[in-house]
């Protein structure tokens, strides 16, 4: 198949790989003309993906219009704040083009101010006269070790599950295996609060935290994005599954996860902005923060832990009190607020 | 409270020392007359927690019906395969002694052959005259860290939900925080069998697989303990909890877990045996994973890496084969399998 990747991070060069190796034909379009003409000469990405060689069918442009005119699928691996516009220009694109493409997107966070999802952002951005189908590609998947062809397994989901079955023909293989779930808004709020989870492990390891803390931080926190992400419609099975659970546990423990990484040099008492710049990439999980803190008011779900991160990153809460809060809590029976939230009918509804 | 610990291991003792903290009045039983020796004079454990001073007001001994006479609460810390004759062993003494005590048992695993939970074990040694309550104490807890004073947090559980609370009470201080579950079912399979999924892990880890191959393993792992034990009768929210996801994820990620270093010596091609040896600790995980084999077809619910593990540990299965029938399943919907299990009425169940 004739695909174009959006982005030239360390995730998007990673599925370029995995796509060519599976024998597509293959474009991937950056603005950053250094790093397309890297890929198109040197076949290396090195700025994201150090020591990966990449198959030479691989090439780069960094012209849109010529991405679009190749694809008859298209994955958007772009930050989500660069989404709209991105979305925006491909729809003008197409429409003068006058073709229409299936779109997979592999970004995980919300729109700051919207609350949207990121599909629900292309959505308001393009119409069924440029695009088929838009599904998302979630899970456990370091780029460093997808790059590396080390097994890994994702989540693929659609409103429309025949496209998700197209993603998952397209990218599945020995190494990358594709799961297809027909729950978009669980896979995508998975992939998106996760990373708030991950941020507040990283700053608890920072200070000195040990791995019983941490567990029981990610426990809780998978319990929070599921509150949430039920009201917002999700499927709470989606959360026990590879956009959830396990995307939860590769970031928070891990330590590839910048979002992890990031949160180690808050607790060092750098400022967001100066990790986001050793880092050279987009730490999702801070502008997520702040999408979640408003949902939950929204919603009217309790979030401890995506509060307290919520009052360090934005209003200058200590540490000692951010610690005192996430572990000190009242005693309580352990399931009690997620039986509130569930419903009563938890109790009956596996047994036979 | 006069409390008496059973067992000199790493966890019990650790245990002691939150109880000491805690201002109760603390005797450690032990076979092992040097390790009681060192703890009543030197106030240590060297063999089991290296360089922790333990609170000189824990006494230790090695005569059970000193630490029974002493007890109001006992808190059983000895392996699974001890469990039965230490309790049938109590059980006479606490006759002839015309006493009862409330029993809390911190031992993960199920008993070979029967396929017991430790507290049915228990009951079966015991009776009303001897024995008020059983409940489990469980949760991402390892010993080094809790000797730490490190944030902890571990669920309670109890078939009579009053006695849970006494046990809550005793334990519960600034770094260990406890929290009652009413699922004591759930509470038992969630500890016994991630040991499974962590042994596992360490086999894969061994075998130089990378974080995402981890991450789908943990993540499909809690699905095959849920399906088991809420086939047992377990509260499926109980594995979303900390005596579930917690500690599989505190035992399938961290050096501290037995199991997981088994599994990475495992891959290296040692023995079981050799392991243990090396390690001078009991690793549950082996006998819990024919167990659990067994059950699963006595309960006839798919546990396919469970499968894999047994096929490895006993049935001579190769690296090979165990990682292709881990990671190159065939393709299908995420949570099919789940769904099949817990019943079609998920789908409503946290819809408001």
């Amino acid at each position: 198949m004739k695909i174009s990747l959006i982005g030239t991070g360390s995730f998007g060069t990673s599925l370029s790989l995995v796509l060519a190796d599976n024998g597509h034909d293959v474009i991937i379009y950056g603005r950053n003309s250094e790093v397309v003409e890297e890929i198109n000469t040197k076949h290396t990405n090195s700025s994201y993906l150090k020591e990966v060689e990449l198959p030479s069918s691989i090439k780069a442009t960094v012209d849109l219009n010529e991405a679009l005119t190749h694809a008859q699928l298209v994955v958007l691996a772009v930050p989500v704040k660069a989404i709209r516009l991105v979305t925006r220009d491909m729809h003008k694109l197409l429409e003068s083009l006058g073709k229409k493409v299936q779109i997979v997107h592999v970004a995980k966070g919300l729109e700051l101010g919207t609350h949207l999802r990121v599909s629900e952002v292309i959505a308001e951005e393009t119409t069924a006269d440029t695009v088929k189908d838009i599904s998302v590609l979630s899970g456990p998947s370091h780029a460093e070790e997808v790059a590396k062809r080390s097994p890994t397994t994702v989540s693929v989901a659609s409103a429309q599950p025949e496209y998700a079955k197209i993603v998952q023909d397209v990218f599945m293989n020995n190494y990358f295996r594709v799961y297809d779930n027909d729950d978009m808004v669980g896979v995508e709020i998975g992939g998106a609060l996760k990373n708030i989870i991950a941020l507040s492990i990283g700053v608890i390891h920072g200070l000195g935290f040990g791995d019983n803390a941490k567990a029981a931080v990610i426990t809780r926190g998978l319990q929070e994005i599921a509150r949430l992400g039920t009201r917002m419609g999700a499927d709470p099975l989606t959360f026990t599954g590879l956009a959830g659970m396990g995307d939860l546990i590769v970031t928070a423990t891990s330590m590839h996860s910048r979002n992890y990484r990031c949160g180690i040099m808050l607790s060092e008492g750098k400022s967001v902005e100066q990790a986001q710049e050793e880092m050279n990439m987009v730490v999702e999980g801070v502008n997520t923060t702040r999408a979640a803190y408003e949902l939950a008011a929204e919603y009217e779900v309790e979030m401890p832990i995506t509060k307290v991160l919520y009052q360090f990153l934005f209003e200058e809460m200590s540490e000692e009190e951010a610690i005192y809060a996430l572990m000190l809590r009242e005693r309580t029976g352990e399931t009690d607020k997620l039986k509130e939230v569930m419903g009563k009918q938890n109790k009956e509804w596996t047994r036979e």
